[in-house]
């Protein structure tokens, strides 16, 4: 009987373009669906392929050589552990079972605690780059046994995409859900740009008046310099798609920005851990907004605008500050993002190497960017880096870009432009850059008051020494 | 023997202000403290009063009255488990436990049921005013079993504060966790409240050059108006303090606004639910960077403010625009708050009546505003409103105030003062008042792209008929 090197379970659309994509790179196949007659037809459709139909987990755990090493593409959740479950007693020690599925990060924990008392490896495995990323390379981003990691690295390498200097787009992010959460803050941080690119057209078409080819114009042309990325790519290419009348496909599309829970698992946990994730977060509840359509429509019937409707001449100079703050923008996105590894590397003992992590992103996955590269020059000369924000190159940009930002993000509040993540990302700086806040200090005046009696710490000492008390305090207004 | 009408369990400040409190109406109140010593300590001080120590678990439950109520004011998390777990072998059907701690609702749905089972009932109780509200009216918010509510409620209604037109401010908020989830909300939006007064004064201080004097003048003569309510009130007061070599408070007390957890479980849900939450939320990760300190005193050295400081001339006009955007913020910060209560009645079948809420929240909380009453009247005219924005009143207020909060807005983002809060509230009115969002559009066709093939809904037909598919649409640019 012919052996396979490797097993996918689940031939949807990512698990069937995954398995093609291991098969290309010279490797056999054992591929195995609930649904059997949807392997039969995969495989029939591939026919000449090395890969081999298997119709229960039986037979495809026989097929696979030992150690064994299976994929899992299957719907995150009871459909992930009805599989599992199944497959323990079938397994042998040594085997990995890897779930390259969108799961959230503590199952991942918990499920490769519970086969690790079996002797059974499991490795969380972020996959980012849609279907055809999955076919023809994405970035992979494993976590779970380091040894169970090595024995299947040859086989990522193939397959996941590559660096513009060709290295490849997979690297073991650490123990147990390391993998997944590093997926969980890509997809996050994957909300925070499409929301400012979402801005920034919304401040070219309906604050400046530009029509939707010339914006498609301009995102092509942003794409050629430092915001080179895939999503200005394929959205510059999207805003010149029109249907058979002329009417241009942002014209025609539901408004309503559906969610999938990765970002806000991003900010559930960024608020568990204490990091400050607004970008983010301020996406995610823009995303929220959008599915209260009702509630627009009737909103929009009471409430007006602001009184006066400057229209914005798009001169070079406001399309180029709108540039600016776009990267300014995906620069604090990124700050916090990476804060929010380095919290959770340090909360959940996972040890993250964020260079690798950058170069992870750099190609294959959908927040692939030019920007990852001086992120990940950033980490190597400094991998205790606490933010992007400290490091001369992107310090130099935040500076450089701050005035457009302030400028684009003034603009766009005075004439009534949503803009939640460019004032967020503004307001972030401010407040990241400023020793003594006067703004905590007056919060923690008011609890200190009613929460704890009037006793204060003072800022001169910080955390130690004798405190203050209201008490011996003199009211000037007596 | 002498028996108690009700126990009181914790002597902690809290716990003994609420006995004693308790006692002043006519009341007997038998205590009990994990340690001893500190029980009787408690007891003596009183002595003369109605009170009646108890130095074990048994004696306590054999002092009062059947059925019994037991009020907890102890620590939240595990103390609250051990003691519930030591009580219920003492206790009979019927009695009931009262969690005046400040418990995450889930906990409290979760020992609601696990008593419910042995015929005790459990009533989660949020308990606002901090020790002084306790002592001679706090606002109380119970749920749990409502013939147990029936039972204490006689007690609630005279130990609560009462509202300016006398009603009590204790309200049956619903089932099982229903009075902690609105005490959790009432803590986000206190977050909320204490950063709007943060950035305002922030902007009258630091770019309008004010002294803290003329500050708290103003803060004070804005308590007198809409804006009345208490945390302005004492903010004012604080503002005037100052120490003896003449510093006002707020220049020595150190600038790390802590928390203890309500803000963020309130944003948790509020992703969880897939409400808009973002002001509160902003007001979270703001007390996050304020934790930042060694980051913040780094981030000084390396990033610079605006190149062009322009100082505010602080006349009457932008005062009262600082005034009017404070009030716009809190409007919409309080929608977004009772959005998130109505999301939560409907996912957790708790039935809400939010003008009984913001009846509650009239009187004794930390929260408490003279705001309060239209919302009241709002909900009564409307018990199904979705949004106070859409009542003609709150319309009324955001329409009118609306060019105030974006300028003074803009100033602060163009001069480097952080007000995540004040750009969150009006980016949610723009998003809101949006019926056709191009922003949403833009994601969602970013979306469909790599993530369904290029398959679109129709903003035309809604969800329904024929979706678009990319491959029908032309290329403009080809």
């Amino acid at each position: 009987m012919k052996q396979a090197n490797i097993g996918v379970i689940g031939v949807a659309p990512m698990g069937s373009n995954l398995a093609l994509n291991i098969e290309s790179r010279g490797y056999t196949v054992a591929v195995w669906n609930r649904t059997g007659s949807k392997t039969k037809r995969f495989v029939q459709k591939n026919a000449g392929k090395n890969l081999i139909a298997t119709y229960s987990l039986q037979d495809l755990v026989k097929t696979i050589k030992k150690p064994r090493n299976i994929v899992m593409m299957i719907k995150a959740g009871k459909p992930t552990d009805i599989v599992i479950n199944n497959l323990i007693p079938l397994l042998d020690k040594g085997d990995t079972l890897i779930d390259g599925g969108n799961t959230p990060f503590k199952d991942t924990i918990a499920r490769n605690k519970k086969l690790d008392k079996s002797g059974i490896n499991f490795i969380g495995m972020g996959v980012s780059g849609g279907t055809s990323g999955a076919r023809f390379g994405p970035a992979l981003m494993p976590g779970g046994q380091y040894s169970a990691y090595k024995n299947i690295k040859p086989i990522l390498d193939k397959i996941a995409a590559k660096t513009p200097d060709g290295r490849p787009t997979e690297i073991y992010c650490g123990p147990n859900g390391a993998g997944h959460y590093v997926k969980m803050v890509h997809n996050g941080i994957e909300y925070a740009d499409e929301e400012l690119i979402g801005e920034t057209y919304t401040i070219l078409r309906h604050l400046c008046g530009l029509d939707v080819d010339k914006i498609a114009a301009i995102f092509k042309k942003w794409n050629k310099g430092e915001l080179d990325s895939y999503l200005i790519d394929i959205f510059a290419n999207l805003l010149a798609k029109k249907d058979k009348k002329g009417t241009p496909v942002i014209d025609i599309i539901l408004d309503e920005a559906e969610n999938k829970g990765t970002g806000k698992w991003s900010s559930e946990d960024a608020l568990n851990l204490g990091v400050p994730q607004s970008i983010i977060t301020e996406a995610v509840y823009a995303r929220f907004v959008s599915m209260l359509k009702e509630e627009r429509a009737a909103a929009k019937k009471v409430l007006n605008g602001p009184s006066k409707d400057e229209m914005v001449k798009p001169t070079a100079d406001v399309v180029e500050n709108c540039r600016k703050a776009l990267y300014f923008g995906k620069v604090i996105s990124y700050a916090q993002g990476f804060e929010q590894l380095r919290f959770a590397s340090k909360y959940y003992n996972w040890n993250y190497h964020f260079d690798q992590i950058a170069v992870d992103w750099e190609a294959g996955c959908i927040i692939r960017a030019k920007l990852l590269q001086p992120i990940e020059q950033a980490f190597k000369k400094n991998p205790k880096l606490p933010n992007l924000l400290l490091d001369p190159y992107f310090a130099g940009v935040a500076n450089k870009y701050q005035d457009a930002a302030r400028k684009i993000s003034a603009l766009a509040m005075r004439n009534g432009v949503a803009i939640p993540c460019f004032s967020s990302a503004v307001s972030y700086f401010d407040e990241y850059r400023t020793p003594l806040s006067p703004n905590a200090a007056c919060i923690q005046m008011m609890r200190d008051t009613f929460g704890d009696h009037g006793v204060f710490f003072r800022n001169d000492i910080h955390r130690q020494g004798t405190r203050l008390h209201l008490s011996d305090l003199e009211n000037s207004d007596k």
